[in-house]
This record gives structure tokens, sequence and C-alpha cells, in this order.
């Protein structure tokens, strides 16, 4: 087996994260890392990422508190993919959800509400 | 809530999908739909994609038969991204793991093998 991360960024230099609650599995959130990301997430042990809209890197829970402390990273057969599993202070989406996967897909294409908030967004980001 | 499905495809027309197993809750796979796959997926309850390097969709397990039974397809708060929960047929990965994660990165960055192969790819895919 290679033994060697060779991870292999897109054209924007980024790779994708899927963040995933160490302690129960679930997929939380899926975000960017650059290159400087990577090694800050596995140096740190705090989740960082690269913000693709305000295009700059961000340590995840900085403004809202809700913190993600880096239990284990695991990479993909292509090394094009992160899955970074954490433990989550709070909720990990800004939508005030334990996770950004709050919503089901019927076949249909209509969306069903399948988690409760555990906090009003603007209580933690503000209006 | 909105409860009407928006998806936002990437400029290549894409969108991520995080593939994971129903009954265990595992990472299986991170791979990309176009609107075409998203619509296949849903109506078929196959898991179907599309390929950025052959640029073409693929119903996974075609080839090998290691087919991705869709038991629920949820979507992210700025639906960009989609977790596809499966019922997997043997192995998820080309190379002949059960996860396409099967390796661990350690803080400096070199991988530990943390799974098993279920099958020889080469039995699978053919040289």
């Amino acid at each position: 087996m290679d033994d060697t991360l060779a991870l292999k960024f897109d054209d924007k230099g980024l790779i994708t994260a899927v963040v995933v609650d160490d302690a129960s599995g679930e997929v939380l959130m899926v975000a960017w890392m650059n290159d400087e990301a990577v090694k800050q997430t596995l140096a740190t042990r705090k989740a960082t990422f690269y913000s693709r809209s305000r295009k700059k890197m961000w340590v995840k829970g900085e403004e809202s508190g809700h913190v993600q402390e880096v239990k284990s990273v695991r990479v993909d057969c292509d090394q094009d993919t992160l899955v970074v599993r954490v433990t989550q202070t709070g909720g990990a989406c800004h939508e005030g959800y334990r996770s950004c996967f709050y919503r089901k897909v019927d076949p249909h294409g209509k969306l069903e509400l399948i988690a409760e908030r555990l906090v009003d967004p603007k209580e933690v980001y503000g209006e």
C-alpha cells in the first residue's frame, strides 16, 4: 500500500472534506480545504477549511464557538477527498442544526425536515 | 422551511454526493452527480453518478455488480451537497475495500491501512 499522503487538489487548489461526528458517525457537513487548511487541521487538530465565497481560511467555530476537535482524518483511494471525524461542540450548521443535512429529499424532489434546531442562528451569528 | 429542491450545481454542472452505508453509517465514497444523475438516482433508487474522467453517467455497480440501493437522500443547508444513504452490495471501492476511506492520515501525513480488502480488484474489474 502507498503510505504517503499525496493529495490531489482540484483546479482551484481545493479538496473536499466530509466532516463526520466521531461519536455517532453522522455526516455533519461538507466543506473545502486547500493545502494549508489540511496542514493546519492535521497539526492543530481543529478543523480548518477554505471558504470559497470569502476566499480565505477559516477555523470552524472561530465565530460561533462551535469548534470541531479532530479525532481522525481518512483519505480516499484517489486521494481527492478527506473524511474528518470530529467531536462537535454545538451544531455544525449555521442554520442552527446539528448537521447541515437536516432535510430529506423524497423521490419527487420535495424536502422534508428530519431534525430539530439546536439553537436560533440569530443568537449565534447575529442578524 | 424551504421545502423545494433547488440544487446549486457548480460551474461544471456538478454536485458532490457523499455515499453512506445506511446500516453502519460509514462513509463509503464521494462522487459527483449532474442534474440527470440526481433525477435518475431519485427515480430508480440505484445510485447514479457523473464521471468527470470518463465524462459520462454511470450507474454504480453496472460493471462490478456492487450496486448501491438508495434508502434515502439528504441535502445540505446550501443545497450544494447530497448525502445518499445506501445498501451496498460488496465493496464500494474499486480497490476492493468496503469503503474508499481505508487509510487514516496521521498528524505527520503518513498513511495507515485501517481496513481489510473484501476482494481482489483484478477479479472484479479485470487487469
